[in-house]
């Protein structure tokens, strides 16, 4: 039997979603917990990895048992058994076995969280990019519109990036101001690496006045990392879902 | 001259606004960073003590100093001298010598944070009181009102209490759901210790149903802690605004 998780973490303790020798990961914590849990050990398929310190509201993974599970006691044991790691199991329903939380997604939603006020944050430390000059979100949002659709997003791809290509489609991408904040939301069947990072870094060299949405759309059109504005902190980012 | 500071924090690793020997407290922070900034040292009135693990978007604070101030200048200094503590001065004006943080105060604002879902909070650890049972707000917010006005809030009052008498004014009482917490927000002229905190413990027995709101209307009119609901966690409560 194949069962399909939602997970909420607080990225900043992490070195992501993935394992690594030596280092604390989420998946990881929720393994550990699993094996616990059902007495045998259970490999866990994410939907994508996270990279440190980045957060997650709907991280989805899946693993095969072969033991009877009750999926609402199951999710009860594992959010007792991953405290006090600052990750909550929301969700556990049973999928077919041709479920597949990376191959079987169909769109991937991310969230970015810029609180743009002359003060730092303090409650927010760790959970939003803190940016003090004042951000012009209407010129972000003419800007972040130009990549809707698909495209060669060499400018926005992070070295040690593993897609084959780097055509993406993005399909839905929005900048609004929120009381303090400047949240940019995107929505792509999937994301090359650092993808939602670089734009956001670029849309804010347009926000803060450094760049004209033309010098945007011209460093976007010459597929050329070097040309992108810096890739902002991970600790503003958010995976939010994974649709099916 | 005096001035009036509007003052962020995150309430876990501190002892509460009030200073306290050997304890981190948000007013010794605050009060070393403008003993540095202004080279004297400096007595922070703050407009109320906040208990451990309580937050605040809006505390209020005033100081006396003779240094002439730039206020943009200092609240850039006093937010570098404060880090790493999750300290955040939010706004700096000069106000006349009438005016006490404390004592000028015309009324105070909280909110308190209920995540009220069968998973544990992970991004909101620390942040929110996790409530397991499924709530019903509106009776919660019929209860509540019940309580606007000025009435003996004995039930409310914790022991230690340093107020005079028990008589308070609640000027205004909601409970309401976002998503997938339920908000609650109180303001008043003046509380009693932890008069929110009981509140909100009270309330939450109506809202899983221990309680009828005549369970909890004979509660409050009982003027008796012992009959009042417990204590809610500090860690859900916000001091959000003082208004002059």
């Amino acid at each position: 039997m194949r069962y399909k998780l939602t997970i909420e973490y607080d990225g900043t303790p992490f070195c992501g979603w993935q394992k690594q020798q030596g280092q604390s990961s989420v998946q990881e914590s929720l393994e550990k917990a699993l094996q616990t849990a059902l007495r045998h050990s259970v490999e866990l398929v994410g939907s994508g990895r996270t990279d440190t310190g980045v957060h997650a509201l709907g991280q989805v993974a899946h693993f095969d048992t072969e033991v009877p599970v009750d999926t609402y006691k199951l999710r009860e044991s594992l959010n007792a058994l991953v405290r006090p790691d600052p990750i909550s199991v929301r969700d556990i329903v049973s999928v077919p076995d041709t479920f597949h939380a990376r191959f079987s997604a169909k769109q991937r939603a991310y969230l970015y969280r810029i609180q743009n006020t002359r003060f730092p944050p303090a409650l927010q430390n760790n959970r939003v990019w803190w940016f003090v000059h004042p951000l012009d979100e209407e010129k972000m949002q003419q800007a972040a519109k130009i990549l809707i659709g698909k495209h060669d997003l060499s400018t926005f791809r992070a070295a040690g990036c593993q897609a084959k290509s780097p055509l993406k489609t993005i399909d839905e991408i929005s900048v609004r101001r929120v009381g303090e904040e400047i949240l940019v939301e995107i929505k792509a069947r999937s994301f090359l690496y650092h993808q939602v990072r670089n734009i956001v870094g670029s849309l804010v060299y347009v926000g803060c006045g450094k760049w004209s949405i033309s010098d945007f759309e011209s460093a976007f059109k010459a597929c050329d990392r070097t040309r992108g504005g810096e890739t902002a902190p991970a600790h503003g980012l958010y995976f939010m879902s994974v649709l099916y």
